[in-house]
């Protein structure tokens, strides 16, 4: 499938040059050792003539296998994605990949930037937890026949495997337990429309929460970017609409430590009998009095998932998308709610 | 300076055979386009008769600039490397570079398997908080001619700028603040011997205790590798020896949070009691009662520090080590201690 990278209207000129075939000029400058040391030097000076050397060696380096993995995620600075970053780079290591790291920030044009990096450098595959809908970049890439795998998020109408969280199973982990400490005033702060797991857990979330007692009213639900000033700020709109939730829950582990801060800002003191319940468990859940309940949403297991259906694809073997369990931590004091 | 590394025995066996000067042939295979065809065209002849070709395109690529800079750090789960690598990133990208993250997970090996990779990938200069003492693998990139700038860590005897923590200013400033809670029997969960950062918070603490009416009574001094278990690990070795601590400092955010787990094991309710100070302040010290005080250790300002002057190394233009002031957050009640 590389080939078709390779073949583009600059090698066509490089082989047509030196007289040879298009794959003669293409195993030259890729570095292949079959090739006679005739056809070498005359694609090599071909190339030379047309200026092709500029260009050449990052496309050439492409096909020679490097044991680097490209891992693209959308937010470092979130426990969960460092948490998985760490999981695929031990799985890396122990099928002897190094793996480099990209970040991007939620941010769809960092993406497209760092897939563009990716693109220009020596990987032989691309782990990938992508940002909202996908790119041109992002196809580009796909059919250029890199090696890729996605975690986490989904790209609609991109085929390539899936190692991805069961979140309508974590949701209803969360309204059991929500149900359990007798809430019905739960404000839910919900990830983004745009992208797979935001869709996912709030949709799990809304068609749910009757069959708990939970409130229907829409001023109890807002929604963020994943990132933790977003669940601050959602929680605030859902406060100015003057409804009072006796919980919250956050549909992961930043927006709901914003949320948090959001509650302290304007409830002071009275924030800690608001019960919190969030998607993904941090690290200080169990630290803070009383403790956070939390879904486990299980970063290092899709982390090494993900790095070994990698290497599955780089090797040529069939992978299956798949979806990770999650479980729950339920850290509600005995005796009931706070 | 890359001219030291294109000057290796091979790279002279192809000069000599094209008939052109060492520079030419460097000029040639780094894709220099300030070469003429006829040159480009006997270099390029001389490389693939002489097998150059299999490593040419690696060394070539390296004086080619690709905006792309590389940044190791120890470890991508502690939240001050991953803020770190955030700014960092935001100010490359201001300054028109990507940057790919390697995460050596406070690990000597990791992190020469990454410097290895590092120095076979297309990057303009690396950032890099080392593992201790340095290594062959840093060493050899350095002596390469690849721009380099250390954050956060020294290394003995490599002569790269440095950006670093002012460690001795924030050490006194959670020593003035246990001194005024009044504490005597302080546990104090320092990093490891071997990193510059350890040593300098230890080495402060340890001068400075006495002064601030701290015992001196070396069982309550442990120390751990940075990361959150050896915190637990460490506290609890120093419980184990018996003494009862009014106070906690941990020489990063991670070991504290786990000096707290371990005091939550073993004292339950009562390690509410006990007040806690970190080196570096974590996003949810504010969101536990009592708040965490912490010195504020400034991973942003480091990380856009450290890539303006990996700029300016790459840019030929002169650059300063420097350290970065430290800040203070007092969430100590009103009142005093707990």
């Amino acid at each position: 499938m590389h080939m078709e990278v390779l073949a583009m209207a600059t090698i066509k000129d490089v082989a047509a040059r030196a007289g040879v075939s298009l794959g003669t000029a293409s195993r030259v400058l890729s570095g292949s050792s079959q090739t006679s040391p005739d056809s070498r030097s005359r694609v090599l000076a071909a190339a030379a003539e047309l200026q092709y050397v500029a260009n050449g060696p990052a496309r050439a380096l492409r096909r020679a296998r490097t044991d680097v993995l490209g891992l693209l995620l959308p937010d470092i600075r979130n426990p969960f994605f460092s948490e998985l970053a760490h999981a695929a780079e031990q799985e890396a290591r122990r099928l002897g990949y190094t793996v480099l790291l990209a970040n991007a920030d939620e941010d769809r044009d960092q993406e497209a930037a760092y897939l563009r990096t990716f693109a220009s450098q020596r990987i032989d595959g691309l782990l990938l937890a992508p940002q909202q809908g996908g790119s041109p970049e992002l196809e580009s890439l796909h059919a250029s026949g890199l090696p890729l795998v996605l975690v986490d998020r989904a790209v609609r109408g991109l085929d390539a495997p899936l190692l991805s969280t069961d979140n309508a199973q974590g949701v209803a982990q969360a309204l059991a337990w929500l149900q359990a400490g007798g809430h019905r005033d739960v404000a839910f702060v919900g990830g983004p429309a745009a992208i797979s797991t935001g869709v996912e857990r709030r949709d799990a979330y809304l068609a749910g929460r009757a069959a708990h007692g939970i409130s229907t009213d829409d001023a109890l639900v807002d929604a963020g970017d994943f990132q933790l000033g977003s669940g601050t700020d959602a929680m605030l709109r859902i406060l100015d609409r003057g409804v009072r939730p006796t919980a919250v829950f956050g549909a992961d582990g930043l927006m709901t430590a914003g949320a948090m801060r959001a509650l302290r800002q304007r409830l002071g003191d009275e924030a800690r009998a608001v019960e919190v319940v969030s998607f993904d468990d941090l690290d200080w859940f169990d630290l803070r009095s009383p403790g956070i309940s939390a879904v486990v949403n299980d970063a290092a297991e899709i982390g090494r998932l993900g790095v070994a259906a990698l290497a599955d694809v780089i090797a040529g073997r069939p992978v299956a998308s798949q979806r990770i369990a999650t479980t729950f931590v339920d850290r509600r004091p005995a005796g009931g709610t706070a």
